[in-house]
């Protein structure tokens, strides 16, 4: 162990540009003695997010040997696994090793986590490619990394498996948020209901309403409507096109006799969804929006536009305790775990 | 009057494509008959925004009688003042001429008023083009417009010179969100504290917090600091660059002794401000970006990168009370008055 400590977000590691932090860095020192506020992990895989596998894998014409060139290359020149053409990372699963002695963690050594910051901040270092799993965008390697002080990570529970807690905790900070929001007797639409993160919001959200409250939950394709419907998870489900503000309105007043959103939730992966989540939410309503293809000026200009008196929070997919909120969604519904199981596993 | 409620939102006055509403519209009615909900506005002069009163000045060459033609033919064709390749409008100014039946309000006809909401979409009808000022972004016209019920606009005061009035509520949003927000004693940071809105913000924030908190400034510019300085407006300024995290965070503790802030307001209209803003706010405390040059990707996975718990909101221009609250600021610091008359009149 370096008898130093290093900077929380890990400034201390960055080689070039001077002065930015590590995910803005063009190269970082994955020299892997821990300072002392650092946990060193041993690395088995990695999960590489999806846009940068496909760049990977197009660039390689599926060829594993240059993948494994290309990946290579990249954890040599830059410290991290940042692809440079998309500029993503993903995330990794490993053994604790070493924890820092001056970190006050829940962690000891030999837990298995799963890191919840992205490998495009992630110093990291390659001996040996052992496998990549082509179509899940997996990569097991032997291999060390190190996460800061700041860095968060999900220990992995014994009770789920592998691949489905991960796919639950990629979008753990969502329900989180909805518990954070939502309270007793409230109006709740959560927009783009059926797909992961958005079944996992219905779940909080009926959970957090209780008896005297409703939840609304929107939904483009016809077959994930039918998936809330028959898990129980909201009390109305209304299948329309949420880039349609006016039906949507209109549509959303017709299940409610008139009454607007106390909270909104905004799941959905397509752009122009900001006007249908602004109508159908009252005056001193909150919208959360999860989504990357939400725009901030539409967001901005439209509630002006329409002289709406909402408050409009950008999704931040961490908070406390959202991985364990998240796993235990999966714990307490049988039916959400089946369903995931057979998608995810 | 026409017999008949209209849409509170104008989607009765769009034309094409049918089930927009009236911003997103390429056509909307202009006919000057309101429905019950409407009220008729006798225009005086439009605030064309900037983006768009450039675009047009500059495909004519400057040229006074190719602008008017180009403005006309636009109203023409759309029913409203939408510059079709900046897509942005601005705001007018005008005589209440009637008010619909239906509608509860304040206003009495034969008041002025300026409307908060977008030229883009608001129906207008020009009869005569007067007088283009071109160092103003403004046109003097004689016609006319229609405000929708959620149409929000400000009574223009006898206090205050209109110009003046115009510059304040055009930013009147932030500090309305900062009264909101800002509590006794709270460490607030304002980036970008020395333009306009910053200005607002920082009065306001210093008002809120008393004399147990603490206001501190960020601003790029030395002048603009000095300004910040000179009024008091801020226990302390910070001149530093805000696209720089590292050193915006580290001169941040240095001037607090190592507290984060409970609320950071970011006002700074350059790109990549975001993650400063992220740095300075402490666990659990808000960040409030009112900067269009705000990137939601970027806030959501920098927050997420460096494990903030912070809750992120998209700038409202928008809620109750606004236009009263920033006026007053005039009315209540002379300094203000006295710098904002010198830069807007």
């Amino acid at each position: 162990m370096i008898n130093k400590r290093g900077c929380p977000y890990g400034t201390h590691r960055v080689i070039e540009p001077k002065g930015t932090l590590p995910q803005a860095a063009k190269k970082i020192d994955n020299t892997m003695e821990i300072y002392t506020n650092e946990i060193l992990i041993d690395v088995k895989t990695l999960n590489v997010d999806s846009a940068s596998f496909t760049q990977i894998k197009e660039s390689c014409n599926k060829d594993i040997e240059c993948m494994k060139k290309t990946i290579l290359s990249i954890v040599n020149e830059r410290g991290k696994l940042q692809n440079p053409v998309t500029g993503s990372g993903g995330m990794l699963i490993g053994i604790v090793e070493e924890i820092g002695s001056d970190l006050k963690t829940d962690l000891k050594v030999g837990d298995k986590i799963a890191t919840l910051v992205s490998l495009s901040l992630t110093p990291l270092k390659i001996d040996e490619i052992l496998n990549i799993k082509i179509d899940a965008d997996q990569v097991d390697i032997k291999g060390k990394a190190i996460l800061f002080e700041t860095g968060i990570y999900a220990k992995l529970p014994d009770d789920i498996p592998e691949k489905l807690a991960l796919a639950v905790l990629d979008v753990a900070g969502a329900p989180a948020q909805v518990n954070k929001l939502v309270k007793e007797g409230m109006t709740v639409a959560i927009i783009g209901a059926g797909g992961k993160s958005g079944l996992l919001c219905c779940y909080q959200a009926m959970k957090n309403v209780g008896s005297s409250g409703r939840v609304i939950a929107i939904e483009y394709s016809q077959e994930n409507a039918e998936k809330v419907k028959k898990l129980n998870l909201a009390h109305d489900v209304i299948v329309t096109d949420a880039t349609k503000p006016v039906e949507v309105y209109n549509e959303f007043l017709k299940v409610t006799g008139g009454k607007l959103a106390d909270v909104t939730i905004n799941n959905v992966n397509v752009p122009t969804t900001e006007m249908s989540s602004i109508l159908i939410t009252k005056d001193e309503g909150i919208i959360y929006f999860f989504s990357m293809a939400t725009s901030f000026t539409r967001a901005a200009l439209g509630a002006e536009g329409v002289g709406k008196d909402v408050t409009m929070i950008i999704g931040n997919g961490y908070t406390k305790g959202h991985a364990e909120l998240s796993l235990n969604i999966l714990r307490e519904s049988k039916e959400i775990r089946k369903l995931f199981e057979e998608k995810y596993c």
